[in-house]
């Protein structure tokens, strides 16, 4: 079986070490000119002039990254079977869709406004209450194209330094956590749930993953089951999909978005559960079996951005394991990153503290259950 | 790093799997004409001229296979850093050396003779008391180059069959089960021991492996622990390497061979041991810390040899991890393994029976706890 990836960065590197074990090849279609997979074969295809000769090749077709002409993987699909579909790249490509469908499908989510101009921008904000959040609806990675507004009075400013024709206007969430739950649908609809994980981010870029955590309450996991339940029926989804969400002081959730792949804060699953979410991806698109989403033990994923740190001295924590992307170093640049493995969270805690000691730059992790 | 790995099996396919989320990247040297590793670079130098182009790609190098001209070895070795040495590979291609550094060493065998005809084959079967089994001191890989004497008569036809100038003749050992152990030794000495396995050989094949055993006694574990140590710190050794050992029915252990290499029964480690084989290897050829040695659960790992059986069947099972090697069905051919998880020995062989009913072929497993 030979699998085309859409993209060729880290996260496609991973797909492949996974697949490898299954018998798979790995074919990636890099649009960017700077593939950094660096495992299987890469087609660089910066003029769509590669496209037929990647489907000549494949058997299947994935992604890495939703952020794909719509168009383009529509044209696929006549082709070639594409798991996930194009119907879950369209919805994931637009805030406004997403939220819809959230709404749609009863998943809570901070109250919200769309608008079309700095004047119903500043309406919004009276209307919701400051602080607010406004996010263009298109696009949008790792905090860019993002601005809090802490007075209505900002609205201009915040339109401006924007600059899209739409954005979607949240409410400030006073969020004990943000967490994510990763579920996988197999061909024939078959589901399965990782443990929810909780997320640092530090300035819109994820930092720590921790899953199991150890106060959540088994309802929580079950509502959150529950919401990404509903979004993969409802999507007749087939391969992993990320949910992240907010969890409130009085433990309800709501949903923030939605990304139709593997996920940062799930690469603790690497080490940490029985199957890792690349090997479920994979089965899932396969009309595999699904594989056991438990966690072997509490596991923290760091990630390794900018500088890669000492990983000889990484390697020397016990139960640590170092996943390098083979990147050059640059700032805010994701290079890889370590999974710490504990049988306690308090013992987790005191390694993940040592293995930040090791990362130039990383900032002291603070877990809400600390 | 660029490792460079003399063989292109899928003894190096899995060492890069394991290494390139070390950043590591891979090429191999295939002597053979039919690489199958699928990963990496490979050259195919049947000829001997791509050697240079070779060691030009590469920081240092390693193998996957110890049946290599120690002269080739050896010339590497004035060019690039070889892990382990050549002189790993000169004792182990000879089984008359092997023994001596055995005996030298006082890790015990059974007991042997060195034989140059078929009139002093004859004698040492004689005098060792038949059944006794003769070896061509030099290759032998899988049961090839074997025969057993019943009786001393049959010497003239066992020295035919062998067809070799040297033989060793050893006793034939009433042993309990075959055991392995497996270590690896850093660039600094430091080293570290798996737990042993049980091995399960038919014809002469490997068939399943189990780690940790249930009723292995700790000093068992010590004395093989000593053994291979003892080994490890006489050749400055640096990497894995592996003592196949008898135990018999008093317990104590007889060397039978080693391997300078990651071997098949220390596959059980790629899921059930916190580190790897392949890991610790590389780990260990690149300086880097070594990691830990223990078994996460009892694990069992059967070989699927000569037809795939049905890997979505195999997939189903809990905690079951599939390492296929991409290649085409052969009799007799090692097309991958399965690893199987379990927090019991008595669940763990339950998964197994289940198992080894879906790979066509396979023979029912017998281990001396049962």
């Amino acid at each position: 079986m030979n699998i085309g990836v859409l993209g060729a960065g880290q996260l496609g590197r991973m797909l492949a070490l996974a697949g490898y074990p299954l018998a798979n090849r790995f074919t990636f279609l890099d649009t960017t000119g700077h593939p950094s997979a660096g495992i299987g074969e890469v087609l660089i295809d910066t003029d769509r002039r590669h496209l037929d000769a990647f489907l000549a090749k494949v058997d299947l077709v994935t992604y890495e990254f939703e952020h794909l002409p719509v168009e383009l993987v529509s044209a696929i699909e006549e082709v070639k079977p594409v798991y996930p579909s194009s119907e879950a790249i369209r919805v994931c490509q637009n805030r406004a869709g997403e939220k819809a469908l959230f709404d749609r499908l009863g998943i809570p989510t901070p109250a919200y406004r769309l608008v079309e101009s700095a004047a119903e921008l500043e309406a919004a904000a009276h209307e919701l209450g400051c602080p607010v959040v406004a996010k263009s609806v298109t696009e949008g990675y790792d905090g860019k194209g993002q601005a809090v507004l802490r007075d209505p009075s900002e609205a201009q400013e915040a339109w401006r330094s924007i600059g899209h024709p739409r954005l979607i206007v949240e409410s400030f969430i006073d969020f004990v956590r943000e967490v994510s739950i990763i579920a996988v649908r197999g061909r024939d609809g078959e589901v399965v749930f990782y443990p929810m994980a909780e997320n640092v981010h530090v300035d819109g870029i994820l930092r720590y993953s921790i899953a199991p955590m150890p106060d959540l309450d088994d309802s929580v996991q079950l509502t959150a089951d529950g919401y990404i339940r509903a979004l993969l029926d409802e999507l007749d989804y087939v391969g992993v999909l990320t949910l992240e969400l907010f969890q409130a002081r009085d433990g309800s959730l709501l949903a923030n978005e939605m990304a139709p792949r593997v996920h940062n804060s799930g690469h603790w699953s690497m080490d940490g559960a029985v199957t890792s979410q690349f090997e479920n991806h994979l089965r899932a698109i396969q009309g595999l079996p699904l594989g056991d989403t438990r966690a072997r033990m509490p596991t923290c994923m760091i990630n390794v951005i900018g500088r890669e740190g000492d990983p000889a001295a990484i390697l020397a924590i016990a139960d640590a394991h170092l996943h390098r992307y083979d990147k050059s170093e640059r700032l805010g640049r994701k290079l890889g990153h370590v999974n710490l493995l504990a049988p306690t969270h308090a013992e987790l805690l005191d390694k993940v503290r040592t293995c930040v000691a090791l990362l130039p730059g990383a900032p002291a992790p603070r877990f809400s259950f600390e």
